[in-house]
């Protein structure tokens, strides 16, 4: 099969190992991923953000299949119990197709707001393992032990541990692809790097008794690559992870989200609201047929219904969102982004809020990300035709200066109506 | 303010005169735009093709204050009262964002299977007119005459015919921004085009006595853009707009919503259904409110709810839909191709159907899709230094040997179950 | 070994099979080719045009590594003794790294201004097959039949007939090199077509009885790649080959040449002349190390030299080339442009060369240029899943109605302070 | 005029104002830079890094151009007499097309290898000033003071500081052309940034009492673009500028220079030396003329000729370098890198080298880069809508931790027969 993408140009997977993922593209729950968005509600941010879970499964798949490619241009380095048999090809490649499976829309907030709710990651090992869904059929009808193998590689566990981390770690298909692929429909021109180049530029590291070969970075020719690999990641978070309208959006949804959940565990009915929330938010068992129902017009639809719910808040919190008054940002810098400082400044806010008739739960909040964009405790090695592997941080002039280093953004997220009112009271302090 | 976009990069808009696109930016009827996309059910054929009629609509507005920049370097050409005076660049800014607006989800399909609905252009004018929408009001506040004379704009009426065509014609800006956005996400190369080698060709023809000065393309400098252009539309057409796999989604859609019509109009309920979708099937006025309701969330979540009608085709039509399980086509090639011929190919197929116990209405139907790359009714004219204009078909040795030429694709479309018979049947008849 | 280039990105030549490309990348004679514009003289219209034949062999050789990898992709359609061997993947990938090198500087200039002088191709094998080059000294160590082979399949001659075409035919590797590197460097967008998705389009066409299975496209996804390859020619013609300063600017170069040829047969000394050029004009056999020290440099100074020559018109028209003083076109149409006509306007400008006492036979020239964008002698084929495979120009849309057109470009050259005088003669006639 | 760029796309230059740069495109001294490269011998690790100094120094007029735009959409932040004015436009053009008038090829090793020899800025300035000259009769007919106004503008004085940055600075136009065009010639993807935006995020810093406004980056969009442009700066050090074999080569043709300056001070003849050169050996005063006969053509044919030198180490050096035989490099880890370590290192060299007979100073060298990527000195400010701008370094969580870091390369360059003998002697201490 052969397939346009909006990110790789050619798409294609041939031959009986990589038949798994053409039968796999027609599983119900695979097809399920073209309604989820990728970016959640980062389309408030960058209107172009539409693009889909599936088409980055898809996408993660097509770099795996490289990647593979790559790997057997290397086999000489590696005993042959450790390369890539036919069978370990198939499952990496159903793997990468499979990792996100369990995303619901927009599934961190859900995950937050509800909390009995199982993590993405349970559902996706559920999807795959449960023997009525279309997924475990495909994989058990190539092999039944297939299932189990496929899941245990998603969640990073594998006899190989390069392929392990291929799927699951610092350098892996799923963020190859996202990066890319968010770059792409966002605009945003600083997320891309040279795939190509990329997997050109990775060796083997020598094993050393007893451990297992892991992938390293080729010191001739790799450096600017993983380089430019990390700077994407970086600046993808600057500019859009953390962008401030959409981290004002997705607390806005949250705290509906968890609003309304908790209208419904006090035993109350809203209207248009999904079986699977209802359940979760109840505390009862959510059922996969359920969960597989939800999606994001799912999510929209409810969202709307709600806006006619008598609880006021979460009606003006839903209204608020889908005509996009959005609430606004001030960020805190300097002593006011301290663990103390924030307190106090979500305090003064709360206040205000009070002063101006306004639920401080909801129309007043504290956001902090933080992100290391470069972290080192497993660090990626660097390999040179002479020496010891060294690594890449102590290689790299530029990622020496970034490894361990933390950035952060720490935002009072506010009713648009309360902003001004907000940055005067703590203008003086802030800076 | 600036924006940015997948496919222009940086998109801003500034200064008074521009001021009037970030005002219209946050009407909730422009909002609504963000909820429908632009391609349709396409992207069940190209995974990336979710981009919204909303980062179009901004799009088209880019293009369009680009094109005046171009039009005012040209000014010198001009009397001075057919000049782009700041009230009507303001004016052409406004159409160009809002020549969408009245689209509904997969809105072609709604106006064939809703014969009494009013097309997308009348919501679109109603939307401008009417008091009580948020764009009315924002243009309103500008200029208490601008609704009428955006209204106008958009349906190509204007003093200056040459800004008329610039929102609707063979070169406007919605064509410019629609090729470009839609090669971006389905990842289909051939439709790109050099957008500020087209802007920068175009230059007016001198207006010989009593007609107006209209855009016209430099001999010197400006074919290949042109004709880039052109073959964009022709590539686009040959890949996308006309696949097989969307039209068949397509068909299979707008056979659903003409039976849930039918079944509507017959007094049944049909949980699930947008109110304005009820009226327009029982013949009543659809009124405004209810058709901003309608999106692509609410038109999906309604077929969701009709997978449990009790008409069980068109339960079985959505269920499919929804799964990808789409219709299957069968091209039609030679005299099959013609009007006698697909009439007798059709009825084999609906035998075919009705042998196999299927409903022929609703598993079997015909599909022929029809377009002029290069129509050359009212032709674009070419200018050079010396001599008089002559018809872009006269200079171009490619648009020479298209102009008026016919692009046609007849095919069956059947469900997938029947394919093999149909194809049999006709094997020998077909090419 | 790998490389940054320009147009592919990664360039990787690895393994046995593809030593055979560093091995000769090494080689003196390669090395001159760094020395070689691949577009002569185009750098007058398109500054960025100084990409030299070096890499585009290297690109070359490249693109064949791909197309290697699909046709064994292809294998199982063709009996085994069709295959591409590891033999003749190295001779193919040799073959394509070596396809130009006998090209001197703007190499059909000379082969026009000098009869006697071999044309490039003799040169080209010559250097293959002398013992003492490098380049033979390489395929010699290799194999001793390797010289042969190679520059047999040069000339198009191989057991294997789709190989011999991938070497030299409508859909080359040289050809899909030289478009996309030309393209980039001219920075005529134009030129583009998605190369991977071509070699993709690829499949055998199934050999009748006693033929050999050739290369055809796919017809299920193909069609938009080769229409997109044989456009991409079309707009290359149009918009460089054929430009019309760098047609001017090569007329001048080829009368220079020519008359400098005919003063060194009369016997004259140009200082600064190449020994090659010398032996050229005066009949002598051109030595294979003379030849080799010609290039573009080597060109420049000689007409540098020129410049102070005691034949006038030789030393004006190479100070004019130095500076960019060019001469003008003024290109003909309708009547005047075909063969009567053109004789014509030809002589009238002689007459006025000589009544401002300029020599015509410098000052003034004619230049036709001609070409068949897509010619059908021997048709590109489409396959389908079923039924018999059908010439390209019965499926594409496009190219029937571009096969066999002949673009053509007719034009009086002359010297820029005659331009006017010439137009005004003509400027009733002409159109 | 309107120009097809292989960087920008379209490069236009229209109306009074701009009309400068059409005129100086053809002056003879302008078309000499056609016949330079702007990287040098960087296209013996680039294959594709063939572009001319014109053509860079057409890119930088029109960034130049964009850049004006830029600023008087800001004028309305600056008092009258601080604007653009028509007059410092055309002046800032010229100063821009004209910024690298004076540099011959190679020039930088020129400068090293001749001591006498005036600097590429002095030949530059005496180009502009001189009035035989076609660059000088331009500007003296549009203005007789332009001349004088240019040349300051070019060694980076202007009344206004801002223009004069824009001409040489941190971020001038300079930059921002070369850095594009080189990562475009040479296929190093990560030179790009995104020059639309990088200009759309200038702002005046707000101008304190006394002080001229300057240029500075808008806090609220800017950082990403500022911080792409410096990393691309960056990497284009790490892998072309500093790349080891156009380092090796550079040293070769310094050490052949200096030795050629050497014998012609010596009273030697060197046959094919072009006059300037052989002026400046002898330290005889070197006339324009001369010096604007010097270009790569030039100095190729003197060394081709030089090959045949009775000076051995001369010859051989030639040869080595026309047939791409390079030095090796060996790059100096640790101590070895130091000032005292580098010199121990060297030594070690030239007992190997004098051991195998061969001259110390000819066949091994040492070769030490430095570049600071991002100097503070005179810190680009940041402005935000309130409060004091800041320092870039403060604001960017990339750039404060690369702010004033030193990039350093210490290599050991020899004779490639050399260097398995010098990396065996030293093998031990680097690292």
């Amino acid at each position: 099969m052969i397939l346009r993408d909006a990110v790789h140009g050619l798409v294609s997977f041939e031959g009986e190992e990589e038949s798994v993922i053409e039968a796999l593209m027609d599983a119900p729950e695979m097809q399920r991923l073209r309604r989820i968005r990728q970016l959640g509600v980062a389309s408030v941010a960058f209107p172009g953000a539409e693009h889909t879970r599936f088409s980055h499964a898809v996408g993660a798949a097509w770099v795996m299949k490289k990647l593979i490619v790559r790997l057997r241009g290397l086999h000489d380095d590696l005993p042959f119990w450790q390369r890539v048999t036919s069978d370990r090809a198939r499952d990496a490649l159903a793997a990468a197709m499979l990792h996100d499976l369990g995303h619901g829309p927009l599934s961190h907030l859900f995950e937050d707001a509800l909390p009995g709710s199982p993590h993405h990651e349970v559902w996706t090992e559920r999807i795959v393992l449960e023997p009525r869904t279309g997924v475990n059929a495909i994989l058990t009808a190539i092999d039944p032990a297939m299932p189990d193998r496929v899941a245990a590689l998603v969640r990073g566990v594998h006899p190989l541990p390069y392929l392990a981390k291929a799927v699951s770690g610092t350098l892996d298909v799923d963020r190859c692809d996202y990066l890319l692929r968010d770059a792409h429909s966002t605009g945003v021109r600083y997320g891309l790097f040279d795939l190509d180049w990329l997997l050109r530029s990775l060796r083997f590291s020598p094993s050393t008794e007893g451990t297992a070969p892991g992938l390293a970075i080729d010191g001739a020719k790799g450096l600017p690559a993983i380089e430019g690999f990390i700077l994407a990641r970086l600046f993808m978070f600057q500019q859009v992870y953390l962008h401030k309208a959409t981290r004002a959006a997705e607390w806005m949804i949250r705290t509906a989200l968890a609003r309304a959940s908790h209208l419904l565990s006090d035993g109350l009915r809203l209207a248009g609201t999904p079986k699977a929330m209802v359940d979760a938010a109840r505390g009862a068992e959510v059922k996969l047929d359920d969960y597989l129902e939800l999606d994001d017009a799912a999510l929209a639809v409810a969202m709307r219904d709600w806006e006619r719910s008598l609880d006021r808040p979460l009606a003006d919190l839903c209204l608020r969102v889908r005509s996009r008054t959005l609430f606004k940002t001030y960020e805190l810098f300097g002593e006011l982004a301290g663990e103390k400082g924030r307190e106090e400044a979500h305090q003064v806010a709360r206040d205000i809020a009070r002063q101006a008739g306004k639920d401080p739960d909801v129309y007043v909040g504290i956001d902090v990300a933080e992100v290391i964009p470069y972290e080192e405790t497993d660090p990626l090695l660097v390999v040179f035709q002479k020496g010891a592997p060294r690594p890449l941080s102590e290689v790299s002039f530029l990622l020496g200066r970034l490894a361990g280093q933390r950035l952060s953004r720490t935002r009072l997220i506010v009713a648009h109506e309360l902003r001004d009112q907000v940055a005067a009271a703590l203008a003086t302090r802030n800076g």
